[in-house]
C-alpha cells in the first residue's frame, strides 16, 4: 500500500478547511469542481472510502427492491459486504466473472423491463479496471455499447472506476470521454494515486444533491475534510501520468514470472499481475506466507489465485527483488 | 389457474377453526404436523403465498448483508420484486439460467468463505421443478453433489419447491428424500395442486419458531386461517398424484406444437410446456393475444418466450382445442 | 376470538373466484370497490393480515431513512414487531401514550421540517379506536385539527382503523368522513366483524397501484382470494350495527367490574374493557391464568395491565357468567 | 467552527501511517487504545464521523426489527437522517424532549419485553452532554439508576457521548466512570476537541470486531487514516482540560443575554447557550440572519429556538462581541 509522499503531506498541513458538512470547506469544494470538470459532469462530491462512494451511486439509480446487474467478481458485490442489499435494499443478479471480456449482448438479455410481475432491472454496473479481473481494461467500444444498451432499456450506468485513471493512461482514453458514458462515477484518490483517503462521486447537480442526504446518512460527512482533498487536489496534479512507470513495470513483472506458467504476460496491460496458481507446485496461501517473509506482498484472493500490484512505493529495485523472490520460491517448490 | 374443486370448498366450509395468531387452529397445526411429516422435517408453518414462503426461508439461513447464491432465472430473485434485499438486506450473486441443469461444481467456485474482506456465501438456492426452467426437474445425484457442496462450505441450501409435488411425480424421487437435503424448504398447496391460498415452510423447530416472528413482522399472521388449511389438507390427500394426468397431457401438447418448432418435446417432463419463438413467424405478445382471444392461455415471459402450463382445470378436451388453435394461429402467421 | 358464522363460511363456500394476483377475482374486486366507497376514497385493495395493510400504508406515505410521528402505545410500533423499520426503513418518534386523547398542538411541536440537516417528518398515524389506549374513540374534532396540521406541514395522515367500525357505530361519524381525513386507511375485516382473515387498505387510484407492488414484495399476493373475501362482504353486510350490542355488554362488564376499583367504566365506549390492575389484590398474569382456568379470556398486556373484549360469539350470558367469574377472583384474592 | 490548530497541522504532517483498512495504521491503533483505555474499554475503532460511530453502536446492541428507546431529541433520531432505521432496521419509540432531566423510571416503564407479539426493546440511547437539549449534563446518579434499569429488563445501553469531555469536565466525574456505564459509547474527537475530522466507537473486544464489518460495510473503512488518527491524538493530549474555558466564556454571553430573557443562565453548564425566542421581539431565523451579518454565528435550530456555542476558536474578546452583536439586534428589534 502506498504512503503519502512529503509534498502531499505539506499540502495537507496548510490545507485551508472549513465545516464540509455544510458545504463550507474551500479545499473540499475545489476538489469537487475539478473531479466534476475532469470527467464532464456538472458535480461531484468527496467520500471517505470507495465503497462508501460506489453505494451512493447505487443508491442514486437503484431504489430498495429494484435490481443491479454486475459482474460476479464486481467490487460492489464483492468488497463492499453487502451494501447494496443491507443498506440500499439493492436486488441484484450477476453476469459470469468476465474481467475487461463482458459482452454487452448478454447483458441486455439479463435486463427486466419494469412491470408488476417482477423486479424491474434499474442500473448496470462496471469495474474500470476490473480489479478481480486482473486489471483489464474495458475496451471503449465495450464501454458504448453497453451505454446503447441501458439507453434502450432506460436504465442506468455505473462505473466504479477506482482505477479509472490506469484505464485512461493504458488506452489513452480522455477522462471526460469515460465520463460521457455513465450516469455516475465512483473515482479514487488513494490506492494508485497515493493519497491516504479519499473518493469521489461524480454526476449530475440533482443526483449529487441527494448523494449529500445519502453520505450523511451512511455517516460519510466529515468536518475539516478539506485536509484530505488537499492531498487529493495534489494526487490529480501530480500523480496520474506516472502510473504509466507502475504498469511498465507490472509488465516487467509478468515477463519474469510467465515462464513459470502463473502469469499471462499478454493480458498484464495495468499495475496488477493476476497469478494463476492452477497448476503450479504452490497454492496461494503458502506462497503468499513464503513472499511475505521475504518482504514481497502477494494478495491472495482464493486457493489458486492472487496477485501482485504495483505503485508508487514499488521502483525498479523492488520489481527486481519480488521477481527475485517469487521466482525462487516456484523453484524451490 | 386453478379454482377449488366443490369438495374442497365443502372441507372449507366446515373446517374447525382457532386463532393461529396464537397457534391455536387446529386445522392449521393438523397440516403443518403433516406437511413437516411428508418432508421428514421436524416443523412447518403456514403462509399465505409461495412468495412469502420462500422469503422467510432466505431469511432464516442468510443474515443481513451477507450472501445467498442461485440461478439468474430463480423465482426468489424474479418474481419476488426483490424481497431477499429489500426486506432481508440479502445480497445475491446468480450463476447463468440453467434450469435443472445446473452444476454443482460451478457453484462451489462461486462460494465465499466467511471473513472480514468479502461478504460471505450463507446459502444456495433451487428451484424444483425449475419454472423458468421449463418445469425441468433437478436429478437427484445433482441435489445430492449440490448438499456435498453446502455443506463442504458450511451454508445452507434452500429448496423453492413449490413444484416438488411434480418432480416427485415426474421422477418418484420420495418427498422425504428431497426433505432430506434441504435445510429449508417451501412448497405450495396452491398453483399444481389446486388450493386456493397457502404455502408452507419446512425446516427444524428452532427456526420455525423463528419464522413465526419473521411471519407475523412481514404481516403473514392470518385469524381462521384453518379455512385455507383445510383446502390444503384436501389437496394433499386428493391431488398429488393426480398430477402424473397434468404431466401426460402436457407431453401431449408439446408432440402437437413439436412440428412447429416452437417445443422441445423430450424437454418436457413435467406440467409446463416452454415455448421458444425465437424462429417462430409470430412473437410472444402476439401469441398470447391471439390465443387468448381463442380462450387459451400463453403466459408470455419475453419477447419469444412463452410458456403453456397444464393443470386440474385442463383436460383432455382442453388439450386438444389448445393443440388445433395454437397451430391455427402458427399456420396463419 | 371469533369464528365464522354458518352464514358466512356459505358464502366462502360458494363464492366466485379468479387469481387475484392478476387482478382477476372477481369476488374481492368486488370487496375492494365496496370498501373504497364506504370511505369515499377512489381504491382499495385486500391484504392477509392488519398488520400488513398498515405496514403498506407507511410504506406508501413514508420513503426509507424519513419519518413516521405515532402514539408510544401505537399497533404500529407495537405489535407488527418492527416492521415500519425493518422493512421500510421507516424512523419513527412516538408522542407519550395518550390513547383516544392526543394532543394535535404537541403532535404539531414534533414534526420536523424537509431539508437537509435532520430527517424529515412525512407522516402522523392514529389508530381508531386505539387498542392499547382502552377501545378510547378519538374525537371527530381532534381529528379534524390533526388533518390541519398535517397539511400545513405537507405530510401525510395515516389511520391504522382495525376497529374505526366500533368508532362509527359509538359516535355515529359515517364512515366516508373518517375517510376524508386521511390519505391512507387500514381496516380490519376479521376481529369485530367476524370475517377469518382479511384486513383492506384504502386511499388514491395511484397509491393504491403502488400498494399492489408493495404487497407481492411482502408476500401478501394470495391467488384465489374471493373465499376469503366473501366473508369480508357478509361481515360489512352483517356484522357492523350490531356491534351496538357489543359495546353495550362491554359497558355491562364494567360496571359489574367498577365497583372493585379495576375499570374507570366512564372510559368504556367500545368493546374493549381495559382492566388496571395497580391498586388490585391479584396481578395480571395470575388474574388471567385463574380466569382462564374457568373459560373467560383476559388479555394480558403488562404485570398490572389487562383487557377484556366483547365480540360476535360474547352473549349477554356469557357477560354475566365473565362478572361472575372475575368478581369471584378478585373477592377471593 | 472549530479550525485545526498548527501543532496538530504538524502532528498529522508527521504521522506515520499504515493500511487501516487491514489494522496496519499505527497511528490509528494508538489512538484506538489511547481511548479504550480512557474509559476502561477492552477496545475501540475510529470512524469517520460521529453519526457512523452512533450507528455502528446502535446496531451492535439492537437487531434488525427490534427496538431503540431515546429521548425525542436524540441526536440519533434527529440528525442522522434515520440511519437506525434505513441502514440497521431498528425500531424506535421516544421519550418526551428531557435533555439532562431524564427519567429513568418512566424510561423503564417504556422497555417491552422479549417474546412473540410486540417488538422487544434491546437497548436505550442517552447523550451526554445533550445537543439539542442545551448542552446538558446527565447528572452520575440519574446515569446509574439507567444502568439499572437496563440490568434489570436484560438490554443494552449506549452513550452518544459526542461531547462526554464537557460531561466530564464540567461534573468532575471520571471518563473511566462515564466508560463503565455504557456498553457501548460514541465519542467525537472533532467539535469541542478541535480535531478535523474523526470519532472514536467503545466497546468490548467482541463488539468492536464485529464493528469493523460493519464500518467496512458503511463505507468508513479509511486508508491511511494516521492521519486523522494523529490530530485525534494530539486534541486528547492538548484539548480537554481547555474546556473549561469554553465553559466559563458560555457562561459569562449567557449572563450578558438573561436580561433579555431568552437565555436561563443556570442551566447554562458547558459550552451551549440555548436561546428561547418565544417572547423575544424576533424570531429564529431572522436573529440568526442578522447576527450572521455582523460576524456572530447562530444556530437555529427552530422557529424561536437557537443555541450558541463556545469553542477552541472563541477567545473572550469573542464573547464580548458576541454579546454586544447579539444584545444590539435584540434592543433595536
Amino acid at each position: 500500500m502506498t504512503r503519502p509522499v512529503a509534498a502531499m503531506r505539506e499540502a495537507m498541513a496548510s490545507a485551508e478547511v472549513g465545516d464540509d458538512v455544510y458545504g463550507e470547506d474551500p479545499t473540499v469544494n475545489a476538489l469537487e469542481a475539478r473531479v466534476a470538470e475532469l470527467f464532464g459532469h456538472e458535480a461531484a462530491m468527496f467520500t471517505p472510502s470507495g465503497s462508501m462512494a460506489n453505494q451512493i451511486c447505487l443508491q442514486l439509480l437503484v431504489p430498495p427492491g429494484e435490481e443491479l446487474l454486475c459482474d460476479a467478481d464486481a467490487h460492489v458485490v464483492t468488497y463492499e459486504i453487502g451494501a447494496a442489499a443491507a443498506l440500499g435494499g439493492i436486488s441484484s443478479r450477476t453476469w459470469p466473472a468476465a474481467g475487461a471480456d463482458l459482452d454487452p449482448e448478454a447483458v441486455a438479455g439479463m435486463i427486466r423491463p419494469a412491470g408488476y410481475n417482477a423486479v424491474p432491472t434499474r442500473a448496470i454496473a462496471v469495474e474500470q479496471t476490473h480489479n478481480l479481473g486482473g486489471g483489464g481494461v474495458i475496451p471503449l467500444s465495450t464501454l458504448r455499447a453497453l451505454r446503447g444498451v441501458a439507453d434502450d432499456a432506460g436504465i442506468g450506468l455505473h462505473c466504479d472506476g477506482a482505477r479509472i485513471w490506469h484505464a485512461h493512461v493504458a488506452d489513452g482514453v480522455p477522462l471526460a470521454t469515460y465520463g460521457g458514458l455513465f450516469d455516475t462515477l465512483s473515482v479514487c484518490l488513494s490506492k494508485g494515486l497515493g493519497a491516504p483517503v479519499g473518493s469521489v462521486v461524480v454526476s449530475s447537480r440533482e443526483r449529487i444533491q441527494r448523494a449529500r442526504v445519502i453520505r450523511k446518512r451512511l455517516g460519510g460527512g466529515m468536518r475539516q475534510a478539506g485536509i484530505l482533498a488537499a492531498a487529493g487536489e495534489y494526487a490529480l496534479s501530480h500523480h496520474i501520468e506516472r502510473l504509466a512507470d507502475d504498469h511498465a513495470r507490472a509488465a516487467r513483472l509478468a515477463e519474469a514470472l510467465a515462464p513459470y506458467g502463473i502469469v499471462d504476460a499478454a493480458r498484464v496491460v495495468t499495475n496488477i499481475v493476476p497469478l494463476d496458481l492452477t497448476k503450479a507446485p504452490i497454492d496461494g496461501p503458502s506462497l503468499g506466507a513464503a513472499a511475505r517473509e521475504r518482504g514481497v506482498l502477494v494478495s491472495v484472493v482464493g486457493p489458486r489465485r492472487g496477485r501482485l500490484v504495483t505503485h508508487l512505493d514499488v521502483d525498479d529495485a523492488a520489481i527486481d527483488r519480488a521477481a527475485e523472490v517469487l521466482t525462487g520460491i516456484l523453484r524451490g517448490a
